[in-house]
């Protein structure tokens, strides 16, 4: 009995090892992520996004801007520098706080980070340790030619920062009262000594956050209120399934130092539960710390209420790359189709990097490759279309298939008699006929 | 006469130092552009798009983006790390040659671009300088805790390498045949000792490039397609004035390392006409570079043709913060309405950062106000709409005409009786009477 659970242990461990390298096989093979300057090697834990990644996180990113900007009357975006004033960073915490305990060998001189030591000596010569020394995880660099402690500059370690700086501008300028938010997409970099596990944790990551500025007794209600929005976005909107997204809320003595309540959305990645969005309730630590070092009033003031306070601030944190692989991962689908074994990414088709493809049952007849490229043209001006001629209609369908599109055309010798072609479903993959000039208004419907 | 033409020029000079001016204070205060880190007294030279500016640098990301992918067979997408293996900038050239030479002063250690030194005396102190050294325009880090040359990396000075390196891979999956282009929008980091002009050159910054392979024998007719392919993007999609356009060509003696012909895109900015995009036959130089010092085969291969070459590539290369900025001074426009100065962003309606805004007549008017909420609610899941009650209706035009907000609904007592709204042009400030009901078909085939 004992022996049986360990090797069903065993048998799920392994299909979840293959499914990550599944994952990362299919991505590199069908042009999702390749491996950062691959022909060298590889870059340390930075991926790139192919033809088909960068669609796939266009559209998410899209659908995350429609959802918390352009819907929300009283939520604007903001795309701040990556280069900020040092001095953001002795006020935010990072440049004392944002650290690893490291021990180097003092015979090999790698370095470790305390934590992951299994005892103290040297796990690659045995050799003594020193003891721990804090490292700081911001990427340091230098603004203009020389090198010294005046011109010294970071990398943004989170894109946070650059909306609590500019906060008082945007009020201004849209004029905004309480409670209001700002949202902002873009990268931000991380010195890990530690990176692994695919895109999940790398130096380099994209985040998707929001700051939700708030009267200070609202902090439950607000808190509350974008934990729920959040989770219904990932469950809804993204299309993940129920059963590999869950809620973690952080212990007392797990808190970051901002941080008053903290949930994290994770994900059930093949590696465990990962956070893939946190929720912070990061009170007024941040705006009352850039107020003292930089002197400016960074109250909110207003008149009719004469009230004037320091915002509380609920953050919603997103990973880009994270909620990608997330994607990923439970789009993931094997199936058996008469004894032959299918790949197909179920992606939702506002994911899906493609939503058409248009094939001509052969590549031979001129009839219908130029039937199928007249499609094309049209409907490429609509919906992200992929032309294919290359190979038998099943290879074709098997890889669109593969790499998520919803509907596959063919044009087909019926076509030339009626003017009608067959639309494929992905996942049912069953076929209509559908007259040419229906086909625009036929996929609106299935698509939007 | 001479006397008249020195003023005239004057004046035109200070006009145009004023438009930059005027630019510069609308883009703050109405949230388009501020500076990075304001309240630390800024970042030097780095800017952040606030709500307004990074919806209208969204659109034009997104023009570019259907124009040179979505609606192009043979061009495909990427999205590239900005940490790539440092032997990429070895190849590339980088490392030796994209340099400036600076010189010292002995006395107070500023340090000044050879080429900026009126004579070979400190301009700030009168000290001795320094011969010229060659200073690397590269910004370098370190990853992981050593700081040693094995673990130092760079900033990517430009979005190409990125392309380059993965050509072979994007080639593959995607089964690719020259001509084929790989498209990218990121940033990219260059230390220049003299940024300024606002967002004009800035030490960070956004490009928008396409790499075209080509066969080696058809250089010149890509060259001249793509020459003139963006000019017309330029003029057509983003709509700028003709007269402020122009081709400049590159003498044989200022073409770069690389490039075998060469022609910028410039823009006439109140500080003299510059580069916004450039267009190089960049040839195999990047290619053969790459392929000596990685050891890896990247000819293209094809089969049938029996051909194995190294694709020569056509690159168009353009600036997203200075096409923002064309945009912004091509849009500024003052008009004068019976005896008031009318000051309007003449956006292109793809570009304008709002499509609508929504504005009931008074704000004290419970039903004005509730319908108009009504409408901005149905509308704002068509169109990125703004909501406004506050001030004077005029006011609000105003507001509206600053940020170039193409079309303003008025919901006023007529609308309470027969469901029609005002809708106000901004060009032309004429309004119109339109039923509620046709107001989203009204819209679309003024915006499409």
């Amino acid at each position: 009995m004992i022996l049986k659970v360990f090797f069903a242990i065993i048998n799920l461990m392994e299909k979840e090892d293959n499914l990550m390298e599944k994952i990362v096989s299919l991505c590199k093979r069908r042009g999702f992520i390749f491996q950062s300057s691959e022909i060298y090697g590889g870059a340390a834990a930075a991926y790139d996004y192919g033809p088909l990644g960068v669609e796939l996180k266009n559209n998410l990113k899209r659908l995350w801007w429609e959802e918390m900007v352009k819907t929300r009357e009283n939520v604007v975006g903001l795309d701040a520098a990556i280069f900020m004033h040092p001095r953001v960073w002795q006020a935010s915490g990072h440049l004392a706080e944002f650290t690893d305990l490291l021990q180097e060998c003092k015979k090999c001189h790698h370095r470790f980070r305390e934590k992951d030591l299994p005892d103290s000596k040297c796990p690659m010569c045995g050799g003594e340790l020193t003891k721990p020394r804090a490292f700081n995880l911001m990427f340091e660099t230098y603004l203009g030619p020389v090198k010294d402690e005046a011109s010294r500059i970071f990398l943004r370690p989170e894109t946070a920062q650059g909306i609590y700086v500019d906060y008082k501008s945007v009020q201004n300028a849209m004029r905004l009262k309480p409670p209001f938010g700002i949202a902002q997409i873009g990268k931000a970099f991380r010195n890990e000594i530690t990176p692994g596990n695919f895109t999940f944790r790398t130096v380099e990551f994209e985040q998707m956050e929001m700051q939700f500025f708030i009267d200070p007794k609202e902090d439950k209600k607000w808190f509350n209120y974008w934990r729920k929005e959040r989770l219904k976005w990932y469950l809804e909107n993204l299309g993940l399934k129920k059963e590999n997204i869950r809620f973690y809320k952080h212990k007392r003595k797990e808190l970051a130092h901002y941080a008053k309540e903290a949930v994290d959305i994770e994900y059930k990645m093949p590696f465990g539960w990962q956070e893939i969005e946190g929720i912070h309730n990061r009170t007024d630590f941040d705006l009352k710390a850039h107020e003292k070092l930089s002197g400016k009033d960074l109250k909110y003031y207003n008149k009719e209420a004469e009230k004037k306070f320091i915002p509380y601030i609920i953050e919603t944190s997103g990973g880009v790359d994270r909620a990608a692989l997330a994607i990923f991962l439970d789009a993931y689908t094997e199936e058996e189709v008469r004894g032959k074994k299918r790949v197909v990414m179920k992606f939702k088709p506002q994911l899906a990097p493609f939503k058409v493809a248009v094939l001509p049952l052969l590549s031979n007849r001129k009839k219908l490759t130029e039937k199928a490229r007249e499609i094309y043209e049209d409907l490429k001006n609509c919906y992200h279309s992929w032309y294919d001629e290359a190979g038998s209609i099943g290879r074709r369908y098997r890889r669109q298939d593969e790499v998520g599109t919803p509907y596959a055309i063919t044009i087909d010798f019926d076509t030339l008699k009626d003017d009608t072609v067959t639309v494929r479903d992905r996942d049912t993959m069953v076929q209509e006929r559908v007259k040419i000039g229906e086909l625009r208004d036929y996929l609106f419907k299935k698509l939007m």
